[in-house]
C-alpha cells in the first residue's frame, strides 16, 4: 500500500493534504496521536533518546511521573515497537529499556515540538494570563 | 531572557540539548506538552488549520470527540492564546473559532509528526500485532 506524505512545505499544503487523508476515512494521524500523543509518552521517550533507562532512572528523571502511569506507558510504547525492554542476567535482574530504531525516528519530530514549546513559552505564558485577567 | 533552542541536527545534540534545558530546572517542553500534547489538541489544531470552523463544523469534522471535551480543548486553546473565538452578530448568533498567528505556527512541528505516524502506521500496526501474539 502506497504511503500518502503529507506535504508540509506550505501550510496549505499541510492543511489539505491531512484533511484529504481524513476524509478518505484512514486516518494515521488520529490512531497515532492516540499512540504517541500524550505527554507522558513524549517525556519518556525523549528521555530514552539520552540513553537507555532503567526504571527506577526513568521513574526519577521524568518529573511528576507516577509509577503505575510509567508502566502503563512503557508497555504501550514496547507494544507499538518504540521501546525495547532487556533483563540483563544479574543478580537481583536489572532490566533496561532503550529505544528501538523505530523509537529513534520518533525524536525528530518529537524534537521540532520541543522547539516550537521553547520558543513559544513566554508568548503562551503571557496569552495565559492575559486571558485569565480577562476571564477572572 | 534568552531562548535556548534545541539544536536538532542530530539526535545526539536533540536529546542532549534537551536533557540539559531539564536538569536546569527549566521545562518548557514539558508544560506545553501539558497543553498541546493530547490528541484531542492537536486533531482540532489540525482542523482549524484547513479553515476556520464552527462549534458543531468541528464536532463533526474531529471523529470521536464528545461536545463536552470539545469545549473544554477549545477553551484551552483559547487561553493558550492558539485560537481566537469570535462571535458573529447574527441572529441566532453564530460562533466561529480559528487559529491565531501563534496557532498557524504549531501547525508545521504537528504536520512533521502527522507525517511520522503516516509513514510508519504499518510498522506500527505491524508490531503490535507481533507484541500482541507474543504476549497472548
Amino acid at each position: 500500500m502506497a504511503k500518502k506524505q503529507l506535504d508540509i512545505s506550505t501550510q496549505a499544503d499541510l492543511t489539505r493534504a491531512w484533511a484529504e487523508a481524513d476524509y478518505a476515512g484512514v486516518c494515521p494521524v488520529r490512531q497515532t496521536f492516540d499512540s504517541v500523543g500524550d505527554k507522558w509518552t513524549v517525556l519518556v521517550v525523549l528521555r530514552l533518546g539520552v540513553e537507555k533507562q532503567r526504571f527506577l532512572q526513568l521513574l526519577r528523571a521524568v518529573d511528576g511521573i507516577s509509577q503505575r502511569m510509567l508502566t502503563v506507558t512503557l508497555r504501550k510504547l514496547e507494544r507499538d515497537g518504540l521501546v525495547r525492554r532487556t533483563v540483563l542476567d544479574t543478580r537481583p535482574p536489572t532490566v533496561e529499556y532503550e529505544l528501538t530504531e523505530l523509537g529513534v525516528s520518533l525524536l525528530k519530530p518529537i524534537g521540532m515540538l520541543a522547539n516550537w514549546a521553547i520558543d513559544n513559552q513566554s508568548e503562551l505564558n503571557k496569552m495565559r494570563a492575559e486571558y485569565d485577567a480577562r476571564e477572572g
